[in-house]
């Protein structure tokens, strides 16, 4: 049993985090900070926890230090470019870190970081050992780590989608088009005018075009799975409603192959993996599937005549696309079953 | 043909009084002002304006005092409060103004505004011949006056609802209950925790339970057409769709009545109005029917064995709860049909 | 352990049933049925459920009397009229059975079942010893009864707003008002013009005005915890949602009180409840803060004058409102603890 | 002035078409029919009309005999294969059809219509002279018709955003990626598993990948521009909202362009079209903007280092995909104003 801390509890990611560490096995006791509510109890700002904390926490949000002194492994979600000076902390003390914004995401590549985020590294040092936390690409390097940048949202359904068909050669990389879907509570607590309900409800639209800031990343797990350079067109969409992702991937295929052939190298790529459901041929991943749980779901389809490969993959923009997945990185760090705390059923509706 | 000029013109119901002054036959030009966009174009702000400015206006965001200048009729459609002195340099240039805040709404009655608004009135005089615009009280009136107070949205629905009762004696005034329930737009333009998509969508809740400004102005209107105080509880709660209010009334009755009794009453009353349509019996008011027009949908309901009213009344907030009303005084004002420029046909989904 | 069976088991209540159970601690074998899917795996027509049935079963839909043979204890999620002859087989095999339909919510009262419901008895004794099973209303007789009626969604955030008060005679009985509404799940899993989302999106109003089953039943509830008649008008909403209930209530108190009075009642006469929350004054329910967890959150309102009480409650019409509450019925009949299997923390959005 | 009729005037279509022309300045009669509800009153199925007839028609729902009796121009809002006949009555008593189902949508290629909708032509000689309605592409054409083929709804989306590029061989035809999103409407009045609330609402997802009806016909009107046959995959999906397509379209370029070039060759493409918006670099195309109104609106993006045409489109699948589309080609055979009937402001929420 161990003592979770979560810096930045009151933003989305961050009580998420509460949902999922409260009923957590493994975690004995949580410790909470923020700095827009410091010294009020979440209960007040999240009423659905009424009741709920169960011992494991009293609710009353400290400040960060507090939460790094009192925990063994600290998530950070915080704004981008934040999470450094903690992680710093932790290195020094013996304590892990799970960071759920972007600066652990490039490992030592301050270049890209910088250009996408724009701001410079304080503490290279720490990401000189940082591990990009997606499981399914770097379990074994997570279970060894102290410092781990959990992926974007996109990032994780687009990078699961190609990662079989990337690490065998079998798609071109001179133009992997991932055309992608995100529920609102990807723009998260601060109020916009992009999530005002009478803005983004009854309506869709494609933003950032071209620019969006997954797309480095993406590109960098493609490029990293394929073992040479992948070009990614990335475009998110935001879809009216609250949670959920669903990327569609297009990718020409080296040579001609059918979706069988394909689907076959899917189960077995992914048949130890906890959480991710190859679909069976004929159906279709959504977003419905997967709501309020870790996995995800990914369908094969082979189109323009076997030319081109289709593939769409489902998650919950908050589980497997931050709080969630940030879980499974815990469970790899500590050695704690890697299911243990998410392994929620999916609401049918 | 007359310029009319609002101030204002990027809030919602700002931009919605543009929506439908830009095709009102009677109006040959628009003003526009907005202190957050001055110097910008509307179209750049409400992209679905682009193309169809009509040569009302070359969609250029002015200042105020410009819009008053170049107007017959100035509306006005900012924070309460501001209202007044716009007023008074329209009374002094012979000019009408039709103000969509609160600040008319009470006539002379600066208690009650300071009382729930938390101001005092820096131009009484602008008060003394200031007439309440709800047509369906007030036509008479409104025709002859020079400042109108376009009325709350839920006011609107809650009046309307229960108006022929209440002109008769025919309920009691000790406790009239108004549960009213409204889309999101009628939070505004100014994105806010309530506003969020990830807060108010998928969820249903009432606020401001016993406390709503609209609560004295709901009193105030039912007394007046009582001719004696009427107790008013109101509750108004957040639907999470965009547009549409449902005003749920319920009023013991002086003594039993049946629903044909209270349906002819209603079908009298309001036989000569353009904008209320009193349904059949058996069928139900909803939002669904008025979206994006100016009626106000009212059904009749007797419950409780023959005790109890029940009735429900459904309008736009944005159109009759709001700019359409507005539109609908200005017709009046000026002599035009009622209807001109808000006789569209709500699209039925 | 037990076995539990689910006869109908792909409506939403039963696959709603089916995620509580596939988690439940005290539970080691389920059972499925359904008529529509006979032969079928739940997992394809259902497929959040892919992966997760943990062995309590392979997901095939049997049929109805397998499963009774089967199970335990059987759920009964059915149309109306068809549990009885399940019941008088449960009764006499030593089983018990958990109706969620609404053949037992009446007692011995065939009149007012046949009324309402247009079907007469076949199987009257099944109903003498049959129990109603809202917990906070109930608790000892469910703990040793055999057939349970499980209440209506309605009902139970209705009667619980309430309960306190007309256990103390504090409210008049003569106009009880229950003005509800609910997510579009209420409707079921077939398709209708209600349910249509082209036709219930974006759109709000009351159905069934005047005539909604769960009038009676509200009324009997109201009757029995008030010991004397209480006439109820409920109104039913439609929100454009799919899951959660608030019941706005509104009753006149037999004397003044204060909201502070009105609160410490509730507090004692609740403090003991593992599913009710009474939140503090200044707070008002919602259905966000209950979704997907059998929570009903009450708030108190003390409006006109101090002269009438508004309460507010709000629960997950498919968990408190349905299958969590049979959840809850089965553990008290089991002697498990009450809040085993559906102690799910709800997410904050 | 002309009688327009209306053949299925219940389904969405029709009541949208019912809409339009009610208020259409050259429309002085409207005649109506619908299999499912004649004899009925069409204020009874959509009593957002109630009031609002104009005298153009009394609302009853006729037989379609009777409607291409009274009628100048048949409008046929029916089921595929159902059109076919009321178009050889009207060619034989020299009256207009326009139809709205994809009996006209492939001129006279019965092969491929037949593959993708099952069905067999009585008819052919009607198919021989029919028009494909799309006045982008064929204006001068349907000027002269007799019998148009209404586009589809996301064929119409899809089209537009390339047809300036194929008419000038700058993309290449091999793989052209259409990923298209729609409201709910789509999927029609009839309630399905499909349009269900509580199965779409909160929910995203593709359908129909790789076999959607609207594929040919996309490739059909590629082809047709560009000279030569263009290979297309098209995926449709599911929006939780009520109306509007947005189609993401991604072409590689022939060779390298700026997102200046292209948005210069659209512009001059489009500068004569009434309802076509080609939107300013730097601005992205959305459904909100276009809701209610026959506009498309699309912008361009330049992307993958110059190698990449991303291509945004919207329009409200109701309008400018249906009903709307449909009054500007009937506006187009009678010599009326392009615009008359269809010059609606959309709303800005």
């Amino acid at each position: 049993m161990i003592t979770a801390g979560i810096i930045g509890a009151t933003g989305y990611v961050g009580v998420e985090l509460v949902r999922l560490l409260i009923s957590h096995p493994e975690v004995a006791k949580l410790s909470l900070s923020s700095v827009s509510f410091e010294g009020q109890n979440i209960v007040d700002i999240y009423p659905n926890l009424r009741g709920l904390l169960r011992g494991k926490t009293d609710g009353l949000l400290g400040d960060a230090d507090a939460v790094v002194e009192a925990s063994d492994v600290v998530f950070t979600a915080l704004p981008h470019g934040i999470a450094e000076k903690y992680a710093a902390t932790c290195l020094e003390k013996g304590k892990k870190l799970i960071d759920l914004s972007a600066d652990f995401r490039f490992d030592d590549d301050e270049e890209t970081f910088k250009a996408w985020y724009g701001k410079s590294w304080e503490f290279p040092a720490v990401h000189a050992g940082s591990v990009y936390g997606l499981p399914e690409l770097k379990r074994d390097l997570i279970k060894k780590a102290s410092v781990i940048g959990n992926p974007g949202c996109y990032v994780t359904a687009a990078t699961l989608s190609l990662l079989p068909m990337l690490a065998k050669g079998l798609v071109k990389t001179d133009c992997v088009i991932v055309d992608a879907k995100s529920g609102v509570t990807g723009t998260g607590r601060n109020p916009t005018a992009t999530n005002n309900f009478s803005e983004c409800g009854e309506a869709f639209a494609p933003y950032n075009v071209g620019k969006h800031r997954h797309q480095p990343e993406i590109a960098r797990n493609m490029s990293c799975a394929a073992g040479k350079p992948v070009n990614v067109v990335f475009t998110p969409h935001l879809i009216p409603m609250s949670r959920g992702i669903i990327a569609t991937v297009y990718a020409q295929l080296e040579k001609k192959m059918t979706a069988e052939e394909v689907h076959a190298l899917y189960s077995e790529h992914y048949k130890a993996e906890p959480f991710v459901r190859v679909l069976p041929l004929g159906s279709t991943a959504t977003t419905r599937n997967v709501r309020g749980s870790n996995f995800c779901d990914v369908s094969v389809h082979v189109v323009n005549g076997g030319a081109t490969l289709e593939m769409v993959s489902a998650i919950d923009n908050m589980v497997k696309g931050a709080a969630g997945q940030a879980v499974q990185n815990m469970n790899l760090l500590f050695g704690f079953a890697e299911t243990a705390g998410i392994d929620q059923v999916p609401a049918a509706f």
